[in-house]
């Protein structure tokens, strides 16, 4: 079923195997004459590209962009915009061995079973390598919404048992850190917690937190559509996610009305809320005031030690992982999550233009 | 935007206000011959109505469903399913004094200055009203899915501080209790601790776990389509959820993959694994094991103690709830949690339908 | 599958079986604000009603409209506008010998087939009086279509081999005729045959023009939404209609270039063109000029006369009529071919409010 | 909006311009496992490439495509399968005269007015390039339709005043004739009525007849995706196609019942209509009947005769057309009208798959 798509006005479709010839995309539904900044792109590729540091993949791609369509003297053409990525440091043989085992908690079994045939090079269409292109297509959309004075960063909170304190934090203090944590002490203790963990042949999971400052009032609807669930289904969508809490989440579980709730009050450009509980979000649909959701990442599947598993004919076998991987891939999904952020925030702005002033009653 | 529409080849369209005429359903896309249980539609609706006991708004709606089209003879057409529920006891002077106030964390006041006009009484179309639909839509589907060998089982976890411990609870065990709670001693002090924020006009957030067993392996994609997170764009559109955790969720940000990875063994009806860390869903598909997740629910907003707020021209107020609603919305909320479940499945089956054995390779 | 739906912002999901309980429809995705105009939607009912004329079926339908949602003090409220109407004169002993047969030309045998299913009863889904629903749906929209300075008028241009003179005709003169054709002569002949099949035991087939004036530039897109296809998707989705010609369709086969091409000119209010044989679509894009399009409708499946078929145990059998149908649909089809239009068009100025002004390179 | 895609389970979404780096598709819900025949994609392209007659343009592209994903030796994986073509031969110093003129009947004007940018070289998106991707695509499917007894078969059936006689004919005899016109008498008068029309520096319409045999029974739906309806709209996008009669179509309208009814009989494969004035559908569903429809496209919009029409800034011109292109694009769209027709066959038998045997009554 034709499900690699992402949005509704605008929407992103993406192709591609971990080691086949190139994975890409198709922007489709983006405005005219929106002004194209390919350095920008190029950026946000750079933080989420593998091959930089110890703590990341040793594959070494370069993740430059093939622009194919959709621009015309650096303006959007209200065209479909298309590019693709060409796949040049695939090691294909690391995964020879790998042809007829299903590894623990990898994509292996389920897409052999469901779809009959897999390319198993990599991990194939399941292969996180597909969010190479989401960080690309939410890139550029970048200028127009900072030209609507809408920012979105997000940072590494948690890795392992370390957490990043709650602080504001600016986009070069999360940029400059390996490890995407803004605080200097605890992004220290975070790479080392990396490092054990890779010289014990272990992976490491974590939580990422991504705010959204400056959204208008009227994102999203009251029913199926609402905002937040929208962006749920959107970080759902990132691999080896597995949890989200909107604002305080779970702890709001445990609360009284009386201490969750949030008063308004009169704002210098119009209604606010004294707290913000709500994180953004009132009835599906945003009130302007910060959006703020953590997301917690699992750790890898793929690790080196010694593993029990069954190979394609239901045998049980042990296995070693020998391709390159992460051993915690939560850094690099920072790119990410800001990418399907402003995916989501994008699609909804246009969704909102098409109904606003419409009728004067 | 047309988003009152849940679903790819299964869709559920949901209309009408708290207030209104009539709340009602179209659910397309339904198999034809299927067959029609409308003592179990009234069995689910019970669990969710209003009015019962004193841990739930007063609010009695008989909630009886009138069948508009869609079947014949007992047997679904193939042909949309439509049905609507009147809103018999809508006391909507209760209202009158709220028409022109924003009350804190309702979607009062992101809908008006979305639409510019909104039905204030009851809430209008943010009510959590519109559930009723989804339940009996959902309930429509247990035949099928029970055919199938598919269960799906939600119940109130926690509640306050009081949660349920992590056994095996059977329906019955979740039904007989008042507030959805398998386990008697828990249940007894979640409903002390509902009647206790009650009395202080205030109300109370709470966790449901929701369980799905015998689904096939197959169901779900590798990228945007995942299993997980077509449930959890599901689960997030229900009123007041703020937060999910997919199997362990955000416990698993803190562990080691080592700890996580779920060995693959020989079953005996095929492949197994020997722990359940990823929760019925590996690289976005099911594997056969069981679904398991959790949702977290903030405290109603309607509370009676006077609160700050503003009215529609922005000046300050102070107000006080007196329509009829939940101290607590947790244990109405389990039945449209299944529901939802079932929607998602259901769908996802008819997916994997279109797609198996179409080719031999 | 759920394909009771049309459109993309703005879209109308049907449901009803001809001698079911009720048929109805949603409205989703309608401004909020919308001025509604219940008289307007009853006259557009009218010309297409039943019971009215000998040139039409004698089934006397109210079809009166019930509201359930959407709409509040006159306006509507940005939520879905649910309406259902009742099937209050089905006389479905009229169909009782038809239960095991497949009339010739209907939709017996192919629905049978596909859903293994079916209501008899009137034909079912299958029934033309699903097209109640969307004149409803599309009158809804007029006075936002003529607010914007838009009219749609259709007439019946050929019945049998009475062909319509090309003229400028007004609402008055079509609606005023109880065949829907505005050229009184042509109208008189127009009823003369169809008394005459009637009297035979036949059915007729014919024509149907219709002109969209006072478009704005810009509606459509240059590939699959192309405004022309979207609108021809809607009208071949009639029933009974088996040809479309955009302006003058077949005849531009065999013409030259230099013949049919439409040199732009400067106009009052923009650039025109000097003639109109692109019938105000030019690369998918409407160019500001009136609309013009014509469908052909084949003869009523349904007559009187004894005709040779099978039962649903594939015997032949001989079969004889006896329900209450039309000796030609065409007239009642106008007012069907205005709400389908009406319906393409807002969906399109709602996709087109949405890139507007955007970004002004 | 995100419009550049045609499809409901199998989705083809295509991008780039004319005179871009590249034009392209991904095909989207393949069925997994389905065999790769890359040589006959190469026949279906090869009869709509340009450059290689007197009666097609004579821009000489290769039109060689870069398989980018979904495929894995020699199968379909079940995931995207996207590929590229590059614009290899573009002349754009032919175009750069144009760069502020608006074209008579091109879209030159309207896209302007639309997106307020626009890549004029060789008509950018608007450009009928775009119909090779579709032609790869539907190639891809032949296969699988094969295999299940299915072969759809266009060929030109008019161009100017001369009209193929109504025969059944072979591939072989459509494809071995430069002009795709089956019957040799007529062909040549086809092109000799080509040559005069581009030695005149004019352009010349024509109609394409589509027939699909082996069809099952049960295809489409009785409302808004009615196979015919779903087809109309496939064709009505595709460039200067301007009506589509379904089998007698506008005939039909001046017919009795009693002359176009189809009388079922007892067939040797089932049930079978002694005529098939239905072409196949019957109430928007497929009867097993041969599928048969007629497009009438009009004469190509570019001449090179001098015409009158406005620039940019709305100011009278003559402008003569210097760019290649085809005095008639009929010949070449014969390919284009049967990929289309290959998409709507596949996705409609993937969509009757879902629901097929799913409850036995």
């Amino acid at each position: 079923m034709a499900v690699n798509r992402f949005g509704r006005l605008l929407t992103l479709t993406t192709f591609g195997e971990s080691h086949g010839p190139a994975i890409g995309g198709v922007l489709d539904g983006l405005p005219a004459g929106m002004p194209i900044d390919l350095n920008l792109v190029e950026e946000c590729m750079n933080r989420r590209r593998p091959g930089k540091s110890p703590y990341a993949s040793a594959r070494n791609e370069s993740d430059s962009i093939e622009w194919l369509s959709g621009m015309y003297n650096g303006f959007t053409l209200g065209s479909p915009l298309a590019f693709l990525i060409r796949n040049s440091d695939a090691r294909s043989t690391d995964y020879q061995d790998l042809e007829s085992v299903f590894r623990p908690s990898h994509a292996d079994y389920t897409y052999s079973k469901k779809y009959g045939i897999r390319d198993h090079r990599g991990g194939g269409r399941s292969s996180a390598r597909e969010t190479a292109v989401r960080v690309a297509a939410g890139a550029l959309l970048l200028p127009w919404l900072h030209q609507q004075g809408i920012s979105i960063l997000a940072y590494v909170d948690q890795i392992g048992l370390h957490r990043t304190p709650t602080l504001t934090f600016s986009p070069d203090q999360v940029y400059s850190s390996p490890v995407h944590c803004p605080e200097p002490e605890t992004a220290k203790k975070m790479m080392q917690a990396i490092e054990t963990a890779k010289s014990n042949g272990d992976s490491l999971g974590g939580t990422i937190r991504c705010q959204i400052l400056g959204l208008p009032v009227g994102l999203g609807a009251p029913v199926y559509a609402k905002f937040h669930a929208d962006m749920g289904s959107a970080m759902l969508s990132i691999n080896a996610v597995r949890g989200l809490e909107w604002g305080e989440g779970f702890d709001m579980a445990t609360r009284f009305g009386s201490e969750t709730n949030d008063a308004f009050v009169p704002g210098e450009s119009g209604i606010e809320t004294l707290t913000n509980h709500s994180a953004g979000v009132q009835g599906g649909i945003t009130n302007g005031m910060p959006v703020d959701f953590r997301l917690a990442f699992k750790p890898t599947s793929t690790i080196a030690r010694p593993q029990k598993t069954v190979n394609q004919k239901g045998e049980p076998i042990t296995m070693s992982a020998t391709g390159r991987h992460d051993p915690c891939v939560v850094p690099r999904a920072v790119p990410v999550v800001e990418a399907m952020a402003a995916l989501v925030v994008a699609d909804h702005i246009l969704a909102a233009k098409a109904y606003a002033n419409l009728w004067k009653p």
